[in-house]
């Protein structure tokens, strides 16, 4: 197999409470920053920079205050200028974009590693932009081999990166990493342990990447994102009439075919999948995802062909 | 064993969303009321009131507006005055007193059955105050034979009914019905499905009593609380500095004796039980306890000798 030689990864960040809620994620930057206290420079082989995302959503235990920041990271919001009415979330989404953007340009921080929780069954999952980011999806690869406890997914939101709204899509190869399930204002041993583990590895692997070794190529498992599927709803009032089927709940990235339930009606009744092909569904019963009217998003299975990989020399 | 003749039950109020964010109750109380739409008052054998208690908080999907309300209806919130500057909350708990209370009068409606969920692995837990009340032993022990898929654990709060400061203390034999594990924010089909099932099968108990059926006394085990304890926190910022341990979470009501891990730090120490008396745990990570500083409670196992009853004849 073909070895390709990518650019040396100089600076990575490291970034929590995107979401203010989303505990794991909080805790994981909150002790890489007493660990920054204690140690130093030594505490990482390599240079890393620890972000609270959204301080405000943090404090108040929210998810953000005015605005989804995690949806404020596309061209469009961060070229229009900031105005006496601009939400909290969009200016902070400035902020970041001048601490470790700017986005799309060479001035961009390497890699950005953004943490988050799903109430979701979702294991750990890692979300990125593209097919062929060989960085990420070598990243993804050794954290498959190293974590055992949980399964570890891939996700490809195919978008163009220009319209990709999330903090990641600032750096040259950013993903955000979930892992579930853990209620929102919640933190749980279990999950922040894989969190901080995850979060170590990705270290570990640009750290041995940068030192020059070679990384093998081969076939990674992904999803890519197909659609969106709302809750039954009552048409006047817009409330819930079902929740996620007993037996479709903590199943994310099941395979889901034509009559497997997919609701049970408050009064008992349920509802089926309907459609031909079978997809897979994630973020299954997301609390966050209510408000959006979304109650899981299906995706299709493929296999990406990844090059072996090493850095270039100077 | 000696009979005891009660008077009868005449009315019963269901109550949800008194915490807005707890889902399962708000669901229930909607489902109650479309099939009262349906069928009138044929939807259940006695007259049921169903009352959806903050919906200001129901509708933003938060735990409360300004104030927690279930604190709100001890003696003495209840009598101040409202004025300009009342929360949301604390106007609401008056309007709830009229409606269903006043508390502590013969006008108190004779039971409220309060719909809670929390982030704890508590399964079914009926919670009230006083040792004494046999009308809601007796439910319970009724819900304890019916409901076999969760444990239905009876937790008393042995405080003089005046202090009591949660909305069933407005009525003559309240109790709240926990149940978990959901996270905020959410509702899983499960956890609603047995909450539904308690209330059916609480309206079933008062309908049978009212109707002349004697239930037979005997013991019931129940957890008397003794205290709560904190998370570990940064003494400066107040900030938390450990988990709940994984061998203890999840674990609600169980034995916890010296020795046994508490606490896992997030830079990997565990926090010992250090005290000699074994107690057992609950409410262990719930999500609204960490701004009232409270990791778990503590609690002690009893058995309540219950006697024979029956409806007093008119």
């Amino acid at each position: 197999m073909a070895l390709v030689f990518l650019p040396a990864l100089a600076r990575m960040a490291v970034c929590g409470g995107t979401h203010g809620n989303e505990l794991s994620g909080v805790y994981v930057v909150q002790e890489m920053e007493r660990q920054w206290k204690e140690k130093g420079e030594c505490a990482w082989p390599i240079p890393v920079t620890t972000v609270l995302s959204n301080p405000r959503a943090v404090k108040e235990c929210r998810r953000y205050i005015e605005k989804d920041m995690n949806r404020c990271f596309n061209r469009a919001t961060l070229s229009s200028p900031i105005t006496d009415s601009s939400p909290y979330e969009v200016r902070r989404a400035h902020e970041l974009n001048n601490l470790l953007g700017p986005k799309g340009s060479t001035d961009a921080i390497d890699l950005i590693c953004d943490l988050h929780n799903t109430t979701a069954n979702m294991g750990l999952t890692l979300i990125h932009y593209t097919t062929s980011d060989w960085v990420t999806l070598h990243i993804c690869k050794y954290l498959q081999t190293k974590l055992t406890k949980v399964p570890v997914r891939v996700l490809v939101l195919d978008v163009p990166i220009s319209d990709a709204y999330s903090l990641e899509s600032v750096s040259k190869h950013g993903f955000s990493i979930e892992v579930g399930p853990q209620p929102h204002g919640v933190v749980r041993a279990d999950i922040y342990t894989i969190m901080k583990e995850a979060v170590d590895l990705t270290i570990d692997w640009i750290h041995k990447f940068s030192s020059g070794m070679v990384f093998e190529g081969g076939d990674v498992e992904a999803f890519r994102f197909i659609k969106s599927v709302d809750y039954p709803r009552d048409p006047e009032t817009r409330t819930l009439t079902a929740a996620i089927h007993p037996q479709l709940q903590d199943r994310d990235f099941c395979l889901l075919k034509r009559g497997d339930p997919l609701f049970l009606s408050f009064s008992g009744e349920t509802v089926k999948y309907e459609e031909e092909e079978p997809l897979h569904p994630f973020f299954i019963n997301e609390a966050a995802y209510y408000e959006k009217e979304i109650a899981f998003h299906l995706g299709k299975k493929m296999m990406l062909t990844i090059p072996s990989v090493q850095v270039q020399k100077d």
